[in-house]
């Protein structure tokens, strides 16, 4: 299966304070991927994700476009295009868009 | 974990035929990924990863630079920056970058 990523819907996130924030769910269940689903999160200037942790499932993050600051565990620091992050369940993780222009990033979670 | 895609180290492929290209193994088993782990491959202008299928283990894929060419099980067809992937269980796969630019994918894959 192939497809460009900005074919995919558009949706909101439906976490609670999250503000200027879309995902897409380019690779999930419905296209047969039984382990782990890849999504593309995108936090426009000023949008937001707020601190929050998930008890069972990881994300494996690549950002691909921006920068942004992320807060959680560890102290707030900035991240940026071709950073990495692994969040472990249970960790704390945010990330706020104070730049004028957009943040993406790949975000791959569990779907078991 | 938090950390620069190119501070990982760069390694080259096992699969024979394999010419001209390089991944990181940016999150994987060692970090405590338990059920998936992402790399970052980079195929150099004139680079090739030949075709051949993995009869368990499925890729997701998504392009953040570049072109190239896949060919596998569909026609051969040139896929981009931002276009994504799902390669399944069984399924042939082959990159060849013909451009003089690299070309540079992150790819998901199972670690059990």
């Amino acid at each position: 299966m192939i497809k460009q990523s900005n074919e995919v819907p558009e949706e909101t996130s439906s976490l609670k304070g999250t503000k200027g924030c879309t995902l897409r769910w380019l690779i999930a269940e419905k296209d047969g991927a039984e382990h782990y689903a890849m999504r593309l999160f995108e936090l426009k200037p000023g949008g937001l994700i707020p601190v929050h942790s998930h008890d069972d499932t990881e994300h494996e993050i690549y950002i691909i476009e921006g920068t942004a600051t992320l807060d959680g565990d560890e102290n707030k620091i900035t991240v940026k295009k071709d950073d990495v992050i692994f969040v472990k369940p249970g960790d704390k993780h945010s990330f706020i868009n104070n730049s004028d222009k957009p943040f993406k990033f790949i975000c791959v979670i569990p779907t078991i």
